[in-house]
Protein backbone atom coordinates (compact mmCIF):
# COMPACT_ATOMS: atom_id res chain seq x y z
CA UNK A 1 0.00 0.00 0.00
CA UNK A 2 1.01 3.08 -0.83
CA UNK A 3 0.35 5.65 2.20
CA UNK A 4 -2.22 8.31 0.92
CA UNK A 5 -0.85 11.32 -0.13
CA UNK A 6 -1.97 13.84 2.23
CA UNK A 7 -0.70 11.92 4.86
CA UNK A 8 2.77 11.30 3.50
CA UNK A 9 2.66 15.44 3.36
CA UNK A 10 1.72 15.54 6.99
CA UNK A 11 4.08 12.67 7.97
CA UNK A 12 6.94 14.50 6.27
CA UNK A 13 5.98 17.81 7.46
CA UNK A 14 5.76 17.00 11.06
CA UNK A 15 9.32 14.95 10.40
CA UNK A 16 10.98 18.37 9.90
CA UNK A 17 9.99 19.33 14.14
CA UNK A 18 13.21 18.61 16.47
CA UNK A 19 12.45 15.47 18.45
CA UNK A 20 10.26 14.40 16.11
CA UNK A 21 10.93 11.03 13.70
CA UNK A 22 9.42 9.12 10.91
CA UNK A 23 7.30 7.00 13.26
CA UNK A 24 6.53 9.69 15.62
CA UNK A 25 5.24 11.97 12.85
CA UNK A 26 3.07 9.48 11.62
CA UNK A 27 1.57 8.53 15.06
CA UNK A 28 0.67 11.98 15.37
CA UNK A 29 -0.89 12.68 12.06
CA UNK A 30 -2.97 9.91 12.43
CA UNK A 31 -4.03 10.98 15.83
CA UNK A 32 -5.05 14.54 14.19
CA UNK A 33 -6.78 12.40 11.70
CA UNK A 34 -8.57 11.14 14.43
CA UNK A 35 -9.92 14.41 15.94
CA UNK A 36 -12.77 16.72 14.89
CA UNK A 37 -11.77 19.02 11.87
CA UNK A 38 -11.78 22.44 14.59
CA UNK A 39 -9.30 21.06 16.67
CA UNK A 40 -7.19 20.58 13.32
CA UNK A 41 -8.04 24.22 12.20
CA UNK A 42 -7.22 26.16 15.94
CA UNK A 43 -3.49 23.57 15.60
CA UNK A 44 -2.48 24.93 12.54
CA UNK A 45 -3.95 28.83 12.84
CA UNK A 46 -1.59 28.99 16.44
CA UNK A 47 1.07 27.89 14.02
CA UNK A 48 0.29 30.28 11.20
CA UNK A 49 -0.17 33.03 13.81
CA UNK A 50 3.24 32.57 15.89
CA UNK A 51 4.55 33.18 12.41
CA UNK A 52 1.97 35.94 11.52
CA UNK A 53 2.14 38.09 15.15
CA UNK A 54 5.09 37.30 16.65
CA UNK A 55 8.85 39.48 16.03
CA UNK A 56 12.21 39.54 17.90
CA UNK A 57 12.66 42.83 19.87
CA UNK A 58 14.85 45.31 18.32
CA UNK A 59 17.04 45.35 21.49
CA UNK A 60 17.03 42.59 23.62
CA UNK A 61 16.08 39.81 20.80
CA UNK A 62 13.45 38.04 23.14
CA UNK A 63 10.32 37.19 21.29
CA UNK A 64 7.82 40.73 20.95
CA UNK A 65 3.98 41.00 19.20
CA UNK A 66 5.61 44.53 18.31
CA UNK A 67 9.14 46.78 18.15
CA UNK A 68 10.06 46.06 21.24
CA UNK A 69 9.42 43.19 23.58
CA UNK A 70 7.50 43.64 26.96
CA UNK A 71 10.70 43.46 29.46
CA UNK A 72 12.22 46.30 27.60
CA UNK A 73 9.13 48.50 27.92
CA UNK A 74 8.89 47.77 30.93
CA UNK A 75 10.03 51.14 33.17
CA UNK A 76 10.17 49.27 36.33
CA UNK A 77 12.99 46.88 35.34
CA UNK A 78 15.94 47.43 36.23
CA UNK A 79 18.05 48.66 33.23
CA UNK A 80 21.84 48.65 34.82
CA UNK A 81 21.83 44.63 34.83
CA UNK A 82 21.99 42.97 31.49
CA UNK A 83 21.30 38.95 31.83
CA UNK A 84 22.28 37.25 28.46
CA UNK A 85 21.10 33.99 27.77
CA UNK A 86 21.22 31.20 24.71
CA UNK A 87 17.58 31.48 23.27
CA UNK A 88 14.23 32.74 24.44
CA UNK A 89 13.29 29.53 26.43
CA UNK A 90 16.02 30.75 29.00
CA UNK A 91 14.31 34.22 29.23
CA UNK A 92 11.16 32.47 29.88
CA UNK A 93 13.04 30.20 32.48
CA UNK A 94 14.18 32.48 33.81
CA UNK A 95 11.54 34.60 34.23
CA UNK A 96 9.35 32.17 35.58
CA UNK A 97 11.72 32.37 38.47
CA UNK A 98 10.25 36.41 39.61
CA UNK A 99 13.90 36.32 40.87
CA UNK A 100 14.89 38.36 38.26
CA UNK A 101 14.59 42.24 37.26
CA UNK A 102 16.84 43.22 34.61
CA UNK A 103 16.76 42.99 31.19
CA UNK A 104 17.74 40.53 28.77
CA UNK A 105 19.95 39.77 25.73
CA UNK A 106 19.33 37.13 23.30
CA UNK A 107 22.59 35.85 21.84
CA UNK A 108 20.56 33.28 19.69
CA UNK A 109 23.04 30.68 20.50
CA UNK A 110 26.31 29.63 21.41
CA UNK A 111 29.64 29.55 19.85
CA UNK A 112 29.86 25.91 18.22
CA UNK A 113 32.45 26.03 15.47
CA UNK A 114 32.02 22.25 14.88
CA UNK A 115 28.51 23.32 14.16
CA UNK A 116 29.17 26.25 12.15
CA UNK A 117 28.38 28.45 14.65
CA UNK A 118 30.73 31.11 14.79
CA UNK A 119 30.92 35.12 16.56
CA UNK A 120 29.08 36.63 13.77
CA UNK A 121 26.19 33.96 14.05
CA UNK A 122 25.33 35.63 17.27
CA UNK A 123 23.99 38.45 18.46
CA UNK A 124 27.73 39.96 19.88
CA UNK A 125 28.06 42.81 17.85
CA UNK A 126 24.61 43.91 19.01
CA UNK A 127 25.47 43.07 22.86
CA UNK A 128 28.23 45.72 22.24
CA UNK A 129 26.45 48.38 20.86
CA UNK A 130 24.20 48.34 23.86
CA UNK A 131 26.91 48.99 26.14
CA UNK A 132 27.76 51.79 24.55
CA UNK A 133 24.61 53.43 24.10
CA UNK A 134 22.96 52.55 27.58
CA UNK A 135 24.22 52.75 30.95
CA UNK A 136 24.63 49.54 32.21
CA UNK A 137 26.54 48.40 34.85
CA UNK A 138 26.52 44.21 35.07
CA UNK A 139 26.64 42.07 32.39
CA UNK A 140 24.88 38.46 34.05
CA UNK A 141 26.07 35.69 31.90
CA UNK A 142 23.25 33.28 31.90
CA UNK A 143 24.76 30.46 29.47
CA UNK A 144 24.04 27.29 30.23
CA UNK A 145 27.18 24.77 31.96
CA UNK A 146 27.81 22.65 28.98
CA UNK A 147 31.33 22.92 26.86
CA UNK A 148 29.88 25.47 24.14
CA UNK A 149 27.82 27.62 27.38
CA UNK A 150 31.04 27.74 29.08
CA UNK A 151 33.01 28.55 25.88
CA UNK A 152 30.60 31.36 25.24
CA UNK A 153 30.68 32.90 28.38
CA UNK A 154 34.58 32.69 28.60
CA UNK A 155 34.58 34.48 25.11
CA UNK A 156 32.65 36.98 25.86
CA UNK A 157 33.95 38.02 29.87
CA UNK A 158 37.13 38.38 27.69
CA UNK A 159 35.85 40.52 25.47
CA UNK A 160 33.73 42.93 28.18
CA UNK A 161 36.46 43.19 30.57
CA UNK A 162 38.05 45.58 28.81
CA UNK A 163 34.75 48.11 29.12
CA UNK A 164 35.21 47.68 32.54
CA UNK A 165 31.64 46.28 33.19
CA UNK A 166 30.90 43.47 35.86
CA UNK A 167 30.63 40.08 34.29
CA UNK A 168 28.80 37.65 36.86
CA UNK A 169 27.40 34.45 35.67
CA UNK A 170 25.31 31.93 36.87
CA UNK A 171 26.57 29.62 39.45
CA UNK A 172 27.01 25.53 38.73
CA UNK A 173 26.40 23.22 42.15
CA UNK A 174 23.50 20.82 43.26
CA UNK A 175 19.86 21.14 41.88
CA UNK A 176 17.85 22.27 45.13
CA UNK A 177 16.69 18.99 46.80
CA UNK A 178 19.57 17.01 44.83
CA UNK A 179 21.43 14.30 46.46
CA UNK A 180 25.35 13.86 46.51
CA UNK A 181 24.86 10.50 45.89
CA UNK A 182 22.86 10.55 42.63
CA UNK A 183 25.26 13.99 40.95
CA UNK A 184 27.09 12.92 38.44
CA UNK A 185 30.73 13.27 39.11
CA UNK A 186 31.56 16.84 37.28
CA UNK A 187 29.08 18.22 38.79
CA UNK A 188 29.88 17.29 42.70
CA UNK A 189 34.06 17.66 41.59
CA UNK A 190 32.28 21.90 40.69
CA UNK A 191 30.58 22.07 43.69
CA UNK A 192 33.61 21.16 45.56
CA UNK A 193 35.91 23.43 43.51
CA UNK A 194 33.65 26.55 44.02
CA UNK A 195 32.77 25.64 47.69
CA UNK A 196 31.15 28.92 49.33
CA UNK A 197 31.43 30.18 52.47
CA UNK A 198 28.50 30.18 55.28
CA UNK A 199 28.20 34.20 56.91
CA UNK B 1 6.67 37.71 32.00
CA UNK B 2 3.64 36.69 30.44
CA UNK B 3 4.38 34.97 27.74
CA UNK B 4 3.63 36.63 24.83
CA UNK B 5 -0.18 35.34 23.71
CA UNK B 6 0.30 34.06 20.37
CA UNK B 7 3.24 31.94 21.36
CA UNK B 8 0.80 30.69 24.50
CA UNK B 9 -1.70 29.34 21.77
CA UNK B 10 1.09 27.47 20.32
CA UNK B 11 2.07 25.81 23.14
CA UNK B 12 -1.37 25.23 24.32
CA UNK B 13 -2.39 23.97 20.93
CA UNK B 14 0.87 21.45 20.50
CA UNK B 15 0.96 19.98 23.74
CA UNK B 16 -2.58 18.57 23.43
CA UNK B 17 -1.12 16.16 21.05
CA UNK B 18 0.14 12.75 22.63
CA UNK B 19 3.51 12.47 23.62
CA UNK B 20 3.97 16.04 23.77
CA UNK B 21 4.37 17.68 27.01
CA UNK B 22 4.45 21.95 27.76
CA UNK B 23 8.16 21.98 27.15
CA UNK B 24 8.09 20.06 24.30
CA UNK B 25 5.26 22.10 22.77
CA UNK B 26 7.37 25.27 24.20
CA UNK B 27 10.34 24.01 22.42
CA UNK B 28 8.58 23.17 19.38
CA UNK B 29 6.90 26.41 18.92
CA UNK B 30 10.18 28.48 19.68
CA UNK B 31 11.64 26.46 16.84
CA UNK B 32 9.02 27.15 14.12
CA UNK B 33 9.09 30.71 15.24
CA UNK B 34 12.64 30.68 14.14
CA UNK B 35 11.87 28.73 10.80
CA UNK B 36 10.75 30.72 8.03
CA UNK B 37 7.35 31.83 7.07
CA UNK B 38 7.13 29.58 3.76
CA UNK B 39 7.86 26.37 6.05
CA UNK B 40 5.78 26.94 9.23
CA UNK B 41 2.50 27.27 6.23
CA UNK B 42 2.98 24.14 4.48
CA UNK B 43 3.15 22.43 7.79
CA UNK B 44 -0.26 23.58 8.78
CA UNK B 45 -1.65 23.63 5.58
CA UNK B 46 -0.66 19.47 5.66
CA UNK B 47 -2.45 19.20 8.77
CA UNK B 48 -5.93 21.18 7.51
CA UNK B 49 -5.60 18.90 4.19
CA UNK B 50 -5.04 15.52 6.15
CA UNK B 51 -8.38 16.01 7.64
CA UNK B 52 -10.01 17.74 4.20
CA UNK B 53 -8.75 15.17 2.12
CA UNK B 54 -8.78 12.08 4.30
CA UNK B 55 -11.63 9.95 5.26
CA UNK B 56 -11.94 6.53 7.00
CA UNK B 57 -12.80 3.47 4.15
CA UNK B 58 -16.89 3.01 4.79
CA UNK B 59 -16.08 -1.01 4.61
CA UNK B 60 -12.91 -1.78 6.55
CA UNK B 61 -12.24 2.29 8.84
CA UNK B 62 -8.69 2.06 7.06
CA UNK B 63 -7.95 5.70 5.72
CA UNK B 64 -8.90 6.59 2.28
CA UNK B 65 -9.36 9.52 -0.26
CA UNK B 66 -12.78 8.36 -1.18
CA UNK B 67 -15.53 6.38 0.14
CA UNK B 68 -13.46 3.06 -0.11
CA UNK B 69 -9.64 2.65 0.76
CA UNK B 70 -7.51 1.23 -1.44
CA UNK B 71 -7.41 -2.03 -0.38
CA UNK B 72 -10.72 -2.76 -0.38
CA UNK B 73 -10.99 -1.09 -3.92
CA UNK B 74 -7.66 -3.57 -5.33
CA UNK B 75 -9.60 -6.50 -6.94
CA UNK B 76 -6.29 -8.42 -6.50
CA UNK B 77 -6.45 -8.81 -2.96
CA UNK B 78 -8.11 -12.17 -1.22
CA UNK B 79 -10.96 -10.54 0.09
CA UNK B 80 -11.66 -13.98 1.83
CA UNK B 81 -9.37 -13.10 4.51
CA UNK B 82 -9.88 -10.02 6.65
CA UNK B 83 -7.19 -8.85 9.34
CA UNK B 84 -8.32 -6.92 12.52
CA UNK B 85 -6.24 -4.69 13.83
CA UNK B 86 -6.62 -1.68 16.33
CA UNK B 87 -5.63 1.18 14.22
CA UNK B 88 -4.13 2.43 10.61
CA UNK B 89 -1.05 2.52 12.38
CA UNK B 90 -0.97 -1.24 12.31
CA UNK B 91 -2.38 -1.48 8.50
CA UNK B 92 0.55 0.95 7.69
CA UNK B 93 3.11 -1.59 9.79
CA UNK B 94 1.36 -5.00 8.08
CA UNK B 95 1.35 -3.28 4.48
CA UNK B 96 4.92 -2.73 5.05
CA UNK B 97 5.98 -5.89 5.23
CA UNK B 98 4.31 -7.21 1.59
CA UNK B 99 3.29 -10.39 3.60
CA UNK B 100 -0.44 -9.90 3.62
CA UNK B 101 -2.65 -9.94 0.95
CA UNK B 102 -6.16 -9.76 2.17
CA UNK B 103 -8.58 -7.32 3.50
CA UNK B 104 -8.33 -5.67 6.58
CA UNK B 105 -10.92 -4.34 9.75
CA UNK B 106 -10.16 -1.42 11.58
CA UNK B 107 -11.57 -1.73 15.24
CA UNK B 108 -10.27 1.93 16.05
CA UNK B 109 -9.07 0.88 19.65
CA UNK B 110 -9.54 -2.17 21.74
CA UNK B 111 -11.03 -3.22 25.15
CA UNK B 112 -10.29 -1.11 28.06
CA UNK B 113 -13.44 -0.11 30.42
CA UNK B 114 -11.19 1.28 32.39
CA UNK B 115 -10.50 3.86 30.34
CA UNK B 116 -14.30 3.62 29.16
CA UNK B 117 -13.50 1.93 25.81
CA UNK B 118 -16.33 -0.58 25.53
CA UNK B 119 -17.67 -3.32 22.79
CA UNK B 120 -20.17 -0.39 21.68
CA UNK B 121 -16.78 2.20 20.53
CA UNK B 122 -15.52 -0.25 18.39
CA UNK B 123 -16.07 -1.08 14.99
CA UNK B 124 -17.33 -4.49 15.92
CA UNK B 125 -20.68 -4.35 14.44
CA UNK B 126 -19.27 -3.51 11.69
CA UNK B 127 -17.20 -6.52 11.72
CA UNK B 128 -20.08 -8.33 12.07
CA UNK B 129 -22.20 -6.79 9.31
CA UNK B 130 -19.36 -7.93 6.95
CA UNK B 131 -19.35 -11.16 7.96
CA UNK B 132 -22.93 -11.41 6.71
CA UNK B 133 -22.60 -10.27 3.84
CA UNK B 134 -19.08 -11.09 2.74
CA UNK B 135 -17.24 -14.22 1.98
CA UNK B 136 -15.40 -14.24 4.23
CA UNK B 137 -13.16 -17.92 5.48
CA UNK B 138 -10.92 -16.29 7.84
CA UNK B 139 -10.58 -13.91 10.61
CA UNK B 140 -6.92 -12.72 11.61
CA UNK B 141 -6.79 -11.35 14.40
CA UNK B 142 -3.77 -9.53 14.46
CA UNK B 143 -3.84 -7.39 17.80
CA UNK B 144 -1.03 -6.21 20.13
CA UNK B 145 -0.01 -8.96 22.47
CA UNK B 146 -1.04 -6.96 25.81
CA UNK B 147 -3.29 -6.69 28.14
CA UNK B 148 -6.10 -4.97 26.40
CA UNK B 149 -5.06 -6.67 22.80
CA UNK B 150 -5.40 -10.05 23.96
CA UNK B 151 -8.86 -9.41 25.92
CA UNK B 152 -10.16 -7.62 22.29
CA UNK B 153 -8.73 -10.85 20.51
CA UNK B 154 -10.59 -13.39 23.41
CA UNK B 155 -13.57 -11.34 23.04
CA UNK B 156 -13.87 -11.57 19.42
CA UNK B 157 -13.02 -15.07 19.09
CA UNK B 158 -15.74 -15.83 21.39
CA UNK B 159 -18.13 -14.09 19.42
CA UNK B 160 -17.08 -15.33 16.08
CA UNK B 161 -16.66 -19.22 16.56
CA UNK B 162 -20.75 -19.59 16.54
CA UNK B 163 -20.15 -18.18 12.92
CA UNK B 164 -17.99 -21.31 12.20
CA UNK B 165 -15.36 -18.42 10.47
CA UNK B 166 -11.96 -20.01 10.49
CA UNK B 167 -10.42 -17.60 13.30
CA UNK B 168 -6.08 -17.17 13.39
CA UNK B 169 -4.09 -14.58 15.45
CA UNK B 170 -0.55 -13.28 15.56
CA UNK B 171 1.87 -15.30 17.38
CA UNK B 172 4.34 -13.94 19.75
CA UNK B 173 7.64 -15.08 20.15
CA UNK B 174 11.23 -13.68 20.01
CA UNK B 175 11.68 -10.96 17.34
CA UNK B 176 13.58 -11.25 14.03
CA UNK B 177 17.15 -11.32 15.71
CA UNK B 178 16.03 -11.61 18.83
CA UNK B 179 18.25 -12.64 21.60
CA UNK B 180 16.94 -15.08 24.67
CA UNK B 181 19.36 -13.27 26.94
CA UNK B 182 17.81 -10.08 26.54
CA UNK B 183 14.39 -10.99 26.08
CA UNK B 184 11.82 -10.18 29.07
CA UNK B 185 10.55 -13.17 30.77
CA UNK B 186 6.97 -13.06 29.28
CA UNK B 187 7.99 -13.15 25.96
CA UNK B 188 10.71 -16.20 26.25
CA UNK B 189 7.73 -18.05 28.71
CA UNK B 190 4.93 -17.77 26.48
CA UNK B 191 7.50 -18.37 23.43
CA UNK B 192 8.44 -21.95 25.24
CA UNK B 193 4.87 -22.90 26.15
CA UNK B 194 3.78 -22.10 22.09
CA UNK B 195 6.83 -23.93 20.68
CA UNK B 196 6.15 -25.14 17.13
CA UNK B 197 7.33 -28.06 15.84
CA UNK B 198 9.89 -28.14 13.27
CA UNK B 199 8.67 -29.97 9.82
Amino acid sequence: MQIAEPLQIAIDELSKLPTIGKKSAQRLALYLLNRDEEQVRRLADALVNLKKDLHFCKRCFNISEGDYCEICMNEKRDSSIICVVESVNDVISIEKTNEYNGLYHVLGGVLNPLAGINVEDLKIKELLRRLQTEEVNEIFLALNPDTEGETTALYLARLLKPIGVKITRIPTGLPVGGDLEFADEATVGRAILSRVTLE
